[in-house]
């Protein structure tokens, strides 16, 4: 076993460390205040930068253009962007376009590459990701109403979505549509390119999450098909194979996301401890010489050394053996590391007191826009269950999958 | 013991749920929407309709114009006027103007009381309370900056307040400043009544918290006090007193708090159970199907009813024994119900997934503007520490009272 | 809602509370050195010394030779023996012994209650209840195979018991036997009553349970029954009714667990302050001055307030509305205060550092011997499931009840 | 980053496990039932056939006649031998002999080696560490009132102390004395070999612990020197050293102990799921499907992965950087394992119900008597002061250092 990280991946980690906290850390209360869209002209010249510096599309392998980082130095990194808010959307490995790249590069036709995917890996456009439906609980990823029925040459799709997240100001999306409901559940649904000028389609309205609508990039859609019509050359992979490409989507994309969540853990900590040592509960006494206050930074500190070496461990874990052998690591950091922000960020929160819960402080955006973390990519519950029936199964026992159970 | 409540109270708690459910509701969502201030003339006519009930001013005497409630029926009103966030407001018993109306009523000359308190009672004008400083931890109170200093007839005041809730749209303020800084430190402090179109005050902004930064009486104030000059008479209660009249204003407030937060609570809890039984997570199957549902539901019914209990057995013995006797139990339900809420909205939010978030359920309300309610009024840490410094105390040992420990 | 405690019965608690420190805590450190069976002789002369005071059977009715306390009372009784292991035996009011003499009382016939009753309530014997099955989870009660079969005037009773507490030294034994195997679940079982000096009744062992296999009324047995022929006449209550006197023999005996368990809380919390008051950590220095002790004495009032509150709520309500319509409370009470003891003991233990986990505290017993008490007269997750779906229910929906489900 | 362990090294644990199972599970029945020392004579043949096995002494350097493990590779065997009671023992590196070898080969004179270390080597003789003092709180180690007075050529050792573990049957003890009262609390004491056979010591008692006393080296006892006189020879390390030398012995001795208690974890959750799979809460239904039973599934499989890779990194650490620079990573497993451990256990400990609490489930023995985990070595609370302590220093705070604070 060998736990360290070479000195050029240190290296580079310290100086995208730097390019964090000088360039991005200003944006925190600006992009509260002002919102996303007023923010882009500023945020294009940063990614300009970020090309310049060679930093473009870590995640991507170099053959298509990217920097062709492991999957555990990609970990790395994503910790260091996940610091703040803004800090994957300047590297172009935010959700949900990272994810897109990804499919169109392992299922995508030439066509559909040059159509979708070459411009998005330039960052000229955004795309989303149209999968949960408010009608149908998002933890049963096989239960949907949107269809898709041949007519023609073209798919015509109907339905109804939401959490489509960055929606707003979006060029495709990819859909998930029933193209077989007389299919094994697991194999219903196909994946369809959608391109967003599309008559057939519209973006109801960016839902409110946690006080805030949001803008562009930075915001969840609700989204309705209507007899939208697409050539059937847009559909992404084959036909049913809309629940297999998303599982492969989650993969890699859930250690992106706990990479990201141990980067706000770690600001939260800094911050925290920071305070800590500085703000005064009585003149010349700093808040730090409390233990409760000292618990907090001990049992923080604990937990997000657990998560990172779990999340870090599990990546290496896919590079070896598959995203597929390594689910059952997948689910736990998801659940675990999920958890661990909230604990830290909620224990940040109250240390900071007052000041703490404004949104002078990053936390406060932390606070509530990560709490949708426990339920994304499949709420806790279904992971602890989905990890509980593989060991049963190596104990003998086959719980029936799906929900039904 | 009897823990029964009066069958006539019972019937106007019913009836004022009734009423809750049916006017105060529909606003939850339009209350986001649209911002308080668009929501002040429909709420005007509602507060008409309440006076017209007789229900106005629940917890002020019969003497000064309310009904007179115990202080066990008020917190069981309460509960019920807390199920939604502007349950309080509509009954005039809302914070911070339910506090300086008690202080008002206690301490207050005739002449105060005719300028301040009167239209206060009526719902005339609104006042807030200004006490925090951003420069100084909240957690020790007898800390601050804020001075008057005498000239003439006259208090001069300077000093930095925030959390100033309800700032925007008051009337006047109660700001605690410094009036003897050679005085021990539980003594220094006076209240002093401000007419807020006085010169020397400025409401420098609402401060952002939880992404609000809210308006009027939904906001928290960040203020200035620059020489601002009030008469003399405008003292509370005597000098040197502030801190006593502040702990006097906190023993029933605390019960208020406590009864809105079970309020709230119980409406989550509602909410969950309610989907639990509606939303299926496959066809024909309910999500309260689900043993980890179920757990939500029963470890909440269990927190609920013990915070429950607790907060009306500590407004009994305030009853009793008064305010100073029941300090224990008072800062045990502080931070015991303000984490019961925390955890039973977390699970509400958990349980209703992707709808959980959402501005559409109340609970993205809940969960962000409550988080507060561990900070406020003292966090969790000081009260724990109050409660073992005073079971101590009667095991034989004195720890050092004040912040200094 | 009225919350005090009549003067008399705080008067009587007080004189019990003395009685307990004064001649049962000397119990402590000798019980476990000697055995139980040593001490029995000395038992034997504080059990009529309870007598002489008039304390015998608190919780039997005056008619049957008992104080005739009510529910609550007992319960508040309950609390103050339960501070050491041996209170309830001195009083005669422990389990299984109280149990089986409710249920001798409520349907036994006057043949069966001179028999086995009355020696009981004079102390002269004791008795168990032979219900769990080694084979069986003893979470689902409607499941067993111990059998009584009718022959001539008889019933020939086969099976295999563990957890049949007291059973050594135990005059008789309340066996749990199905009598109509082709009945629905709930009412294939039957209650029976069987003298212990049956041949066909074997004594296997008494379990070793957490280090100590223990003795005659301090043991958990294992026992057999072969051919164990009864008469018919020892049916109690009717064929079939087995588990609904079960159910019948839960409710109140749960509020005297619940209770002596507060007891145990009391006890517990009492040695955890008294040490951090005492103990020093540095010359000069009690460990009490600790914030994360601070923070055990401050959760542990909280939670053992909350507890007993809870418990005596439940006990008004059984005493307003029966058993039957307090199901919902307890079962909350039986898990929440179950699990309240052990955090309370566990910290108290942590508190008192190597003493804690010696056997010269009272800590180790508690630690060990309470363990069960999540898991007997129905899992905490059983009862919670129990609650949840009384709950769902009255949203609309029903799942089925049993383990089946 | 590299996680994989090199397939020599998976044979070695293989077979390892396969001995553990086939040899040493069979005495967890036996060993309660008839006490440690009738075990001795099996025991002693097992011992033979590890030494022929060629895995004598895992942890101890080739030169001195062991297998030359690196940390990391002990580490991973200590899982292995944690997995039942005795398997340290069976191995020659049980404590408190380990501990006591490690500081004998670092800090002892060439006759101290040849008296005392080489026989504890060849497993000819045990020895105990007697530091804690009854009258003093462990959680400060450098207060004690044991003296050792020089007298001629000797020391002349006045003390009592306990958790003298493994005290009886023992051949020398290592002992903790102040040699100079006016230094520096962390330079007073010193370390000195004191053989057993001393008529100036007495073994007063095997401390009853959770409710056994326990015999030979499955006891902790409570020891007593009186006017012990010992040749100033016997002084291990130089005069003051005493403090510094039980550092060193802790750093990789937590090591052992995290990862025998992640061994503990493993079989514990071992048990759990095979019992899941198998136990039938109703005919044709096994526990494993209920959701609650597949959450203690999941939770404890996160959470032993998490505190398995802290372990096995703190290993790591120690490796690369020496335990002085790994004393954060040390503090924080300390903690983190020893509270793992007690989670999992009691969830097997639930999951098997009436079972899991009875002497013949391996469990009763982990709940009860590796509960002090979270006591000896420094309880959790020193260990996470410290923990807070060395970060806030990075933040630029220093906290003054010891029990005073």
């Amino acid at each position: 076993m060998d736990f360290s990280i070479p000195q050029q991946t240190q290296d580079f980690l310290g100086a995208v460390r730097e390019f964090v906290e000088k360039e991005l850390y200003p944006f925190e209360r600006r992009d509260h205040a002002r919102g996303f869209k007023a923010l882009l002209p500023e945020l294009a010249r940063i990614r300009e930068d970020v090309k310049k510096r060679g930093w473009w599309l870590p995640q991507i392998s170099k053959e298509h253009g990217g920097l062709g980082l492991s999957l555990v130095e990609h970990g790395l990194l994503s910790a260091e962007l996940g610091r703040t808010p803004l800090g994957h959307y300047c590297f172009n490995c935010q959700a949900p376009d990272a994810g897109n790249m990804e499919i169109l590069i392992q299922f995508g036709t030439p066509e559909q590459q040059k159509t979708f995917l070459d411009p998005l890996l330039r960052g000229d456009i955004r795309s989303c990701f149209a999968m949960t439906e408010p009608e149908h609980a998002g933890s049963n990823p096989v239960w949907m109403s949107t269809t898709a029925v041949k007519d023609g040459d073209d798919y015509v799709i109907n339905g109804h979505k939401w959490y489509t997240s960055s929606a707003e100001g979006a060029s495709f999306t990819v859909v998930m549509a029933v193209t077989d409901p007389n299919q094994d559940p697991h194999f219903r649904a196909s994946m369809i390119l959608v391109p967003l000028d599309n008559p057939g389609y519209t973006l109801v309205r960016n839902i409110g999450v946690m006080g805030d609508a949001g803008e562009d990039w930075a915001s969840h859609g609700e989204v309705r098909f209507e007899n939208c019509r697409v050539p059937q050359s847009n559909l992404l992979g084959g036909e049913g194979m809309g629940f297999a490409i998303a599982q492969e989507r989650l993969g890699p994309g859930r250690i992106h996301h706990c990479m990201r969540w141990i980067g706000i853990c770690e600001r939260s900590f800094e911050i925290m401890c920071a305070h800590a040592a500085k703000r005064e509960v009585a003149p010349g006494v700093p808040l730090g010489t409390r233990q409760m206050v000292q618990q907090w930074i001990a049992d923080s500190r604990a937990e997000i050394n657990a998560a990172r070496l779990m999340v870090l461990h599990a990546a290496w874990c896919i590079e070896q053996h598959g995203a597929k052998e390594a689910r059952e690591e997948i689910s736990l950091i998801k659940f675990t590391v999920a958890n661990t922000m909230q604990r830290v960020v909620d224990r940040a929160v109250q240390c900071l007191g007052g000041y703490g819960v404004t949104d002078d402080a990053v936390f406060s955006h932390f606070y509530r826009h990560e709490r949708p973390a426990r339920i994304y990519d499949g709420p806790d519950e279904v992971h602890k269950q989905s990890v509980a029936k593989r060991i049963l199964k190596r104990h003998g026992i086959t719980i029936k999958s799906g929900a039904n159970q």
